[in-house]
């Protein structure tokens, strides 16, 4: 019989798995309408699904994550290969919504588990848990939507990145009285996240109109 | 009573505090008139403080200047708060003019700093001190109009990068002579870098046409 | 007389620096429409021919390739202003098909010599050599065109990537069989690489529309 632990660990790594195919799927079907062609819709798959983890791991100085196990790599093109010949069916209202589920359940997996990684790194209390928190879960995103030339969430007012932020903040703080019930903390911070992000779907919350600068009276430079 | 190296140390800091504010303020200023809600308002003011120095950090292969005391990224994150609630008050003339030449002594300190940094660590002398010197003061504001969707300062004839160039060849070309006055070296190139930039300011300085690519005659692919 | 090994040497070192020459003029002559100062055209033209090795490195956690030796800066530099002179006479169209050429031999040595790089640091065989050799080939050229605001080649049908990516695998299939034969591999998937390329710009071959997403049927978010 397995002990908890390694159950955890394999719960742990099928979620990553299927957040990965998430990451892929919802990449490519939203870069699918500037005319990409395969290599490329695989490439920017891939980046979204392992990008925000690959910068999170240069600034950490260690040797990003999916180098040792290519399987996230692998999962990354396949899904991606496979979002290109089935967009008709992964662009289904149902099949989409799901895939935008899977996709919260990532970022909340992937933050949580970059911040996670940096405090245990001992690597900048109590900020840098949080800022690469953040950028493992959103990173990915960002680099796609820059090199594809689309508006990216941080300039929009999605429910996105705050859930993750303070599932992040939430984690410090559990750890800060509870450093040694890190696996628990791990999975109500992941569950905690995530139902923020669900909620944000299910509702279609944005961030509050009085929280968004507004371009009115704007003497920017 | 302090020696004369520990007062320009604190000199330095409380200028480096200073700058950083100013570079986080005219970021929120300048992204604005997007529609960004608070959390990437933060985001974005944290990168543009923050973000030439950690690429910088990364090429040499250090730990990223804000990880080992976070007091930056602590008053980049609260001076974008200031400028996102105080946006009227920092977008007032002569307000803005003052954020504008704080802006240009970040980036004349940052710049002249981050080329100090790498010519200590004997790092590719001379190139890179100069290339890690304008990384270090550009950087951050380029990644920022990056993930804005903006028209950065490289694509302007904006006289904001070639002070700071100049600067760091001026650094270089001292150190070589008198590699024993690095903080007398450090002062004055900082300052030559900074009036430069006030110069470019207050008299509106741009790039001359001539040593501007026209779009005209023009044959590229 | 030399030994073989070392006129190997000699001339890998000499198409490098050819290649690098054809990567700061193309890089040049693509952004001069935008009317870019003489600062932006040298930091572009150097990002290009530079940047893609410099991510490489950065993944790989070595020193980036032209730190130890700052001739490819250089050569750079002096392209990218030779460029900015000259561009009466680089966009002429036999020079410019040269330049063209010579730009895909350049994606074709710089993408070879990362794979190889990356499978001689024994770093995520078999996809991290894929991975990093076309980002060693085509980095650059992205990194520059984000920063110039342009659209990149990923988002495009361009054959420049799938024939880099092609040569990598190759290489891989070829190390696999023939271990003690790489410096053979290596030329010979430098020369069919560039060969594919070659074969692009003289047909005008571009991915075929099959293998591209259309915005036809498009449900993306």
């Amino acid at each position: 019989m397995l002990n908890p632990q390694a159950s955890i660990d394999i719960i742990m790594f099928w979620l990553a798995i299927i957040a990965t195919m998430a990451f892929a799927i919802t990449a490519v079907l939203a870069i699918a309408d500037r005319g990409v062609d395969i290599f490329g819709v695989v490439v920017l798959g891939v980046i979204t699904a392992v990008g925000g983890g690959t910068v999170r791991d240069l600034i950490l100085d260690v040797q990003p994550f999916w180098v040792e196990d290519l399987v996230f790599v692998r999962v990354a093109v396949v899904s991606s290969l496979l979002a290109f010949v089935g967009r008709a069916f992964f662009t289904q209202p149902q099949v989409f919504a799901l895939m935008l589920y899977l996709d919260g359940l990532g970022a909340a997996l992937f933050g949580i588990q970059g911040a996670m990684k940096t405090y245990e790194l001992d690597f900048g209390w109590p900020l840098a848990p949080l800022i690469l928190g953040v950028i493992t879960a959103i990173g990915g995103g960002i680099l796609r939507d820059v090199i594809a030339g689309r508006k990216n969430l941080l300039m929009s007012t999605e429910l996105y990145a705050i859930p993750v932020a303070l599932g992040c903040v939430l984690l410090m703080v559990g750890l800060r009285f509870y450093p040694d019930s890190a696996v628990q903390m791990l999975i109500a911070c992941t569950s905690a996240t995530f139902l923020m992000r669900a909620a944000a779907i299910h509702w279609n919350l944005k961030v509050p109109a009085c929280l968004v600068t507004h371009s009115k009276t704007d003497g920017s430079r």
